[in-house]
This record gives structure tokens, C-alpha cells and sequence, in this order.
């Protein structure tokens, strides 16, 4: 079976849509524990390896070296609203290598946190800012580690860009699985996303969860990744976001991140586990729906310590639509796995 | 086979995403002309029926004694964006009637062209209003129909108010399928949505498009706003929408409607036929470009009349993504039915 069900969308008792779905869950050893699907199969990883692509950041000594606090860490990991708040930080990583928006190569778009982007408008504001782009923190860090390097930033985007190849290769350590030319697409921010297998995808988390398998200089990185988003959750992604909800219950417990055409990904470190959900058609909210019955199921010695959390885990993965009015009208809930 | 490929989403050269569905094309006896997936299985059609249900609005003779415009017709029939062109029309329905928009029973939401919601904001406004209710013009053309007749408007979207009755009977009449309590659903705007089959809203389709097997009054109502919304189409939908478009080009030789949920269906006078595509994830990008598919192939002889015209279906079965860039990144396109 190529991929399987994932969720079911429901109004009036009645299922109204359905989502389909590739998953893996893999240990440290790249062994598959749990799969729906193909794990063999490619996926662009989109924004879930942003934690991936900051530990070079740190690894490399930049991030102590320009005092960058964990908020900024958890940001260049994010992908944000645009709220005020992920606005000022990013500009303030710029700040400290002497550089302004206009560095950055990701593109400007309007808050994707629409009440942040109607604030934006109310100040006078006709135009979006690069700041404001969902992976401008990612950005800035890069450009951050660029300047502490002596390396120019212009055309950081650039593959051949030494900030791409040094983060690529990277990738490359954590994931095992080669970076090609032949597997590359672009991202909304420009960047390059390389194709690589679902396993490839979850055996990086696991490691990047553990350190397990990891040179020192990565494992350390990790760690001091892990312990800036389990502080910031909030810069991560924002407001009724479900990776900062997530994080801000089971702190270092599980790392979540979201990535464009329906993916999210997770590492249990306690478990040593790394999962990768993916949505055939690109839908965020079953892949939401989804790896929380993932986390309730292979989280249920780190995550499931209380009823509490069994409950905060089962709320999200059944949610409830209102309308307008506030009046129940249907449900998305997840295929139990 | 439940269902079918509608359509892919490629990067980088790859498919990153697939959208399943189901489709059918029938025609003026309700035969099935072609299909995708089981015609009879049943779906909510949400907002495909705005039309069905401003029928009666028009063969009442409300819509002439009240002197409502051909494009106020349209937007008794739109999902529109909330743009202000939108907004004004719904309350100056309202107004014919003496009545504002406290009478809405839609509820508020901000309206869903976000440039429209930020020029709101940009006003000063902290709030939505129900006139930027995508479902407003629906609304006051019910409110509308009530006051003619002498009804109470308030709590005219109980399924049990003499105005749901009098419309839901109308939607039977239309497409031969009986609307049972037990097949009831609540729409985002607090209407109830009637589970039909597949192929009974197709049957609408066909019958609204060409009045054949439709009572003379249903007959001409249906012609009046086929003509109403080929005259106003940017009423039916608004900028950067696909009805929009479709509508604009081609005039009365298509009738096209999305509703939620990945539905879009459109009424080819000419052809003789009703189409209903529904993507089963609930993804609107898939149901367009397959939609545009099968106008391109059961429209051959009534829309694709000029190479320029078979061009325009090309260019909407295969969409470019650009990012924040302007680089291209990515496709859609339909898998050709």
C-alpha cells in the first residue's frame, strides 16, 4: 500500500472528507518501528528541518559568539506568524552582524497570523516586510552565521552558497541520506528543500532528539536546540499554533515542527523515536490530527504521565469545528494508528 | 473504485502532493454521461446550491416587486470575498426591505479577500462585520424573500422556518432528491446542507442550466440568474477567484460554483450538462483544476470555440506557484479525465 487513511472530516454524522497519508516512526537506528506506507518513499522536507539547518549556528560557535539567546535559536528553528514579537527579534539577530531587512533573501509576505497582519494594515502599513515572511528567523540565522564567519551573505540562498553547502552537508550528517542536485526543489523562501526518504527524514529526528549517532560538535548542538525551543515555544510558530501548543505542554518531552504541503514531524527523546507524518494532499490539518494519535501512542511512557495529558493529547486529536456563530457543525479526528 | 486521481502537485520535478476526488458529468435525465468514482454516493453541496436557493427569490416575483438588480441576483447566489462592492450591495438588499445588517443570521467573519481585511483594518476597525460574511448576499436575498412575503425574517435559518421550507423544496424540485432530516448538516453560515447524491447536484445542474424538467416558473428563474451572474460574475466570487474567471470569459455558456469542502461545479447550457467535482481531501485547488478539465472536454463545442479560449482551460488546468520571489517553484495540474 502506497499510503493509507489518515483522518476523517465529519459534519451532520456524516464523513464529509477524508485525508490520506504516508507515516513512519523510526529509532535511532533508522530501524522503522511503525509505518503507514512506504517509508522508502521521498518527501521534501520542507521547514521540518529548520532545527536541522540551525546547528551549524551553533555547532560552529557563532550563535555564544554573537550572544544569541535561546529565543533567537527557537526562531531561526520557526516558522512563525509574523507576530510583533518574531518581527523585532529577527531584526534584532540582524542588528547584532550590522544588517537590516534588506539582507534577507526570503521574500516579504504579510503576516500569516492574520490578526498580526490587520495590525500591520491599522498601522498605515500597505506593504509586507521580509521580517514578516514565516521563515525569517531561519533566514537571519543564517545570515548571522555568514557574518561571524567572514563569509559575504549575498546570495545565501544560492546552493552553491558556502552558508548552503556547509548547511547541506549538515543535513546530510543528521539525516545519512545524500543531498543531490538531481533531488532539489525551492522553497516559498527561496532556499533549496532536498528530497529524501520518509526514514531518512524520521532517523534524523531521532538523532537530533538523542544526539545518538551524531558527531559530539551536532550532538551538543541538538541539545542546546532542543532546550531554546522547549523555552520559546512561542517563537517557534505562534498564536493557536500547533507545534507551539504542543511544546509549551511536554517542553523538552517532544520536539514538533510543521513543514509546507501538509508534513509534521516529531522527536521523542525519551523514546529515542523520530516521526514523520505527511499529508498525500498537502493538508496541515491531518497531519496535525494525526501525529498527536502518533505522540499519544509512542509517547506513552515520556508524554502520557498523567490523565491530563492523555486528555490534552486526545483533544487534539478529535477537534471540533464551530461556525461563525459559534455553533458545532463538525469534527476532524484522527485514524487511530 | 470509491475514487480517483484529480490532480498533482509537483516540485522540483517531483510530485509532492496528490488530491483524490470524485466527478461526475450528467445530463438533463439525470443519466451519467461520464463519472469518477460512484456516482451515488452522497455529499453535503454546500454553497454549489447558492442558486437553487435564490430560485424562489425570483419566481416568487419578490426579486421585480423589491426592484432588485440583476447584481443583487448574483450575489444572492456568491461566496464573494467581502470587498466592499460586495458588502455595499448586500446592505443596500437589506435596506429595500428596511432592515440592516443586524438581521444577518450568518455571523461575522473577516472578509476572506485578506486585502479587503486589511483595508478594514486599515479603517480603524477592530471587528468584522455579517456583510463581509462570504454567505451574505444568500442571506439578505432570504431576508429579502421573507419581508415580500410577509414573514418574519427572524430565525430564518432554522430548518424549520417557513423560509427554509419554502427553499428546501425548491432544492428537491430541483434535483429530484429528497432532503431528509437525517441527511442534515449545518453550513458554515448556519443554513442547514442536505447530504444529496452525487449525481442528483449534477442533476440541478444540468436542469438549472437548461430549464429543461423544471416547472416553467423554475425554468425562467433559473434563466434569469444564469443571465444574472453572466453579467455580474465578480459578484458571484471576486478578485483572484476562479468562478470569477471562469464566468467572465465564457458568459452565459457556463454556469461555475465552489463550496467548501473541495467542491466546485458548474451547468453547461449548451452541452446539456451538469458537473460535479468533489476532491476528497476538501482541497479547492484540486477541484479547480479538475473542473477545468472536464469543461475543457464536455464544453468542446460551446466553450472551446477559438484556440485562445482552449488556451484559457490550459493555463487554468496547470498552475504555476511562484514564491515570495516571483521564482517558480511548483505546479498543480489536473490529471486529464
Amino acid at each position: 500500500m502506497e499510503y493509507g487513511l489518515l483522518a476523517e472530516v465529519k459534519r451532520g454524522g456524516r464523513v464529509e472528507s477524508r485525508h490520506s497519508g504516508c507515516a513512519v516512526v523510526v529509532d535511532t537506528e533508522g530501524n522503522v518501528v511503525w509505518s503507514l506506507g512506504d517509508a522508502e518513499r521521498f518527501l521534501f522536507p520542507r521547514s521540518t528541518v529548520k532545527a536541522f539547518l540551525a546547528l551549524e549556528l551553533v555547532a560552529s560557535g557563532a550563535a555564544d559568539r554573537l550572544g544569541l539567546g535561546n529565543d533567537a535559536l527557537a526562531l531561526a528553528c520557526a516558522s512563525h506568524g509574523g507576530e510583533e514579537i518574531h518581527t523585532r527579534l529577527a531584526a534584532s539577530m540582524l542588528e547584532r552582524v550590522g544588517h537590516t531587512e534588506t539582507v534577507l533573501e526570503c521574500g516579504a509576505h504579510w503576516p500569516s497570523y492574520e490578526p498580526a497582519a490587520r495590525a500591520w494594515a491599522a498601522q498605515g502599513h500597505s506593504v509586507a516586510c521580509c521580517l514578516q515572511n514565516t521563515c525569517s528567523g531561519k533566514h537571519a540565522g543564517m545570515v548571522c552565521l555568514a557574518c561571524d564567519q567572514g563569509i559575504d551573505p549575498a546570495g545565501y540562498t544560492d546552493p552553491d552558497h558556502e552558508i548552503q553547502r556547509r548547511v547541506t552537508s549538515v543535513l546530510e550528517q543528521v539525516t545519512a541520506a545524500p543531498h543531490r542536485k538531481e533531488n532539489r526543489g525551492i522553497d516559498g523562501c527561496s532556499l533549496p528543500t532536498y528530497a529524501i526518504p520518509f526514514r531518512s527524514l524520521a532517523l534524523g529526528l531521532a538523532r537530533f532528539g538523542t544526539g545518538t549517532g551524531l558527531e559530539p560538535f551536532l550532538a551538543q548542538a541538538s541539545s542546546r536546540l532542543r532546550r531554546a525551543v522547549a523555552e520559546h515555544p512561542f517563537m517557534v510558530a505562534g498564536t493557536d499554533r500547533y507545534d507551539t501548543a504542543i511544546m509549551e505542554r511536554f517542553g523538552e518531552r517532544a520536539f514538533v515542527k510543521m513543514g509546507a504541503e501538509g508534513i509534521m514531524v516529531a522527536a521523542l527523546p525519551e523514546e529515542g523515536l523520530g516521526i514523520v507524518v505527511k499529508a498525500e494532499d498537502g493538508a496541515a490539518r491531518a497531519a496535525e490530527v494525526f501525529l498527536t494519535a502518533l505522540l499519544k501512542r509512542f509517547g506513552k511512557h515520556s508524554l502520557c504521565r498523567t490523565e491530563a495529558d492523555e486528555l490534552f493529547l486526545e483533544d487534539w486529536m478529535h477537534r471540533t469545528y464551530v461556525n461563525w456563530r459559534g455553533i458545532e457543525v463538525g469534527s476532524i479526528y484522527a485514524v487511530r494508528p
